[in-house]
């Protein structure tokens, strides 16, 4: 299929990598910012521009792989008329498009997504959604080349799985680096928590994390909540995390 | 070597196991409850006590693992003298021998430790702490015998150390959980997020976490920001750990 990729962060470079390896034709690259457009587009061999006034109108499908908050402009000042259209938020309702387009949709990788490395889409859920038949069937194609795990999803359930994305993925980073910096301070390498972190990974691919809880919140251990909150006494905004997972955790028992 | 074991719970039964595949001979077990030392003896052919008073005197080392509160109780009621006696715990100092023992140590491993399936000791680090040389050379042949990752580690680095591992596995664990009811709230799988946890760890084995945040958050999206909250506003203890690691993710930029 013929592509145009707007955008040239993270997702947009993934997947206009990806969407070539799988054998599509990538036509042009818009970046708001003329030398990143550029520079992606000379890795893939082919245009660019940063005018929304020059985006090529051939193309079967319109890739919007942006920052949430500079859709809606996107949208609004794209010149296309029947083309599909589609963006890859997990936040933004399908409902962007309402005003300006029939054939729309929205392509939603669950991953996270760095600029450096290969993100490896073959593993990756794509959610999809899609305004009428004609649109789906396009991004069907689409996905599928991408992900053997394709599935339907709609805007109100795209945004519970973005949230819920958010605490996994997200937060959980966060906590890794609160425990990096609370091992750092005593000058103790973080590769001491690894295999650690490998096994609470490894738990879950076979049990509920519900099921497989542990820990001084779950054992209602006071003695030790009391000493850690004592030794967070310095770090407010750990000891605020710390008291609210805390009671959480002994809630959900 | 010759060892008692005192507990029968997660790391009591999976030192027990490990100990003796790793040649060890295994004279006896101690469990408050006696239903469960006699289990736990009788996995391995020896013998058991509930007892304090009739633990065999014979050992090299004496492995203390139960729960922290108990450890002070053990260690004044056992009738020992110069024995090597050991706990594996994270978060109480090796002083809780002080009065009773002159050759003691701990022998902490960095590992969240189920009763069921087989914990892999070999890539788990035992942080280890000993009163003299004699109680290290024991407890050193010990910990090497289970793990290719043994370390040095005083009670204060210890207790640092377990508290990272609370953020590190007890909490991320926690955030997965809130992540998969999340999802089932809305009938959706929790399948959907594991390749997404899968390289958020896989993530960390070459770069630091704080180097590698992202999300709304991280990126200051007010406006996705207002959104989760809003979506959280029936889970008043949800919502304060969004707003808590929010927080601190965009203090820690």
């Amino acid at each position: 299929m013929k592509i145009v990729i707007l955008g040239t962060g993270n997702v947009a470079s993934q997947l206009a990598n990806a969407l070539k390896i799988a054998g599509h034709d990538l036509l042009q690259v818009y970046g708001r910012n003329k030398e990143a457009a550029y520079k992606l587009s000379k890795q893939h061999n082919t245009t660019f521009t940063d005018d929304l006034k020059k985006i090529n109108t051939k193309a079967d499908i319109y890739i919007i792989a942006v920052a949430d908050a500079a859709i809606p402009t996107i949208v609004k000042k794209l010149a296309l008329k029947n083309q599909v259209i589609v963006h890859t938020s997990g936040s933004i309702s399908l409902d962007v498009f309402k005003n300006n387009y029939t054939n729309c949709g929205v392509l939603y990788p669950v991953q996270t997504i760095s600029k450096n490395g290969k993100t490896n889409f073959r593993t990756t859920p794509f959610g999809i959604e899609a305004s009428n038949t004609k649109s789906l069937k396009v991004l069907e194609m689409i996905a599928k080349s991408l992900s053997a795990n394709v599935f339907h999803i709609n805007s109100d359930q795209r945004k519970t799985l973005h949230l819920a994305a958010v605490f996994a993925n997200n937060f959980t980073n966060h906590l890794l680096t609160i425990a990096e910096k609370i091992l750092s301070n005593k000058n103790l390498p973080f590769d001491l928590l690894k295999a650690l972190i490998e096994e609470t990974v490894k738990k879950i691919r076979t049990h509920s994390p519900a099921s497989v809880q542990t820990g001084p919140a779950e054992r209602k251990d006071s003695v030790t909540l009391e000493k850690h909150l004592k030794m967070l006494e310095k770090n407010p905004l750990y000891k605020k995390i710390y008291i609210a997972i805390s009671e959480s955790i002994q809630e959900s028992k």
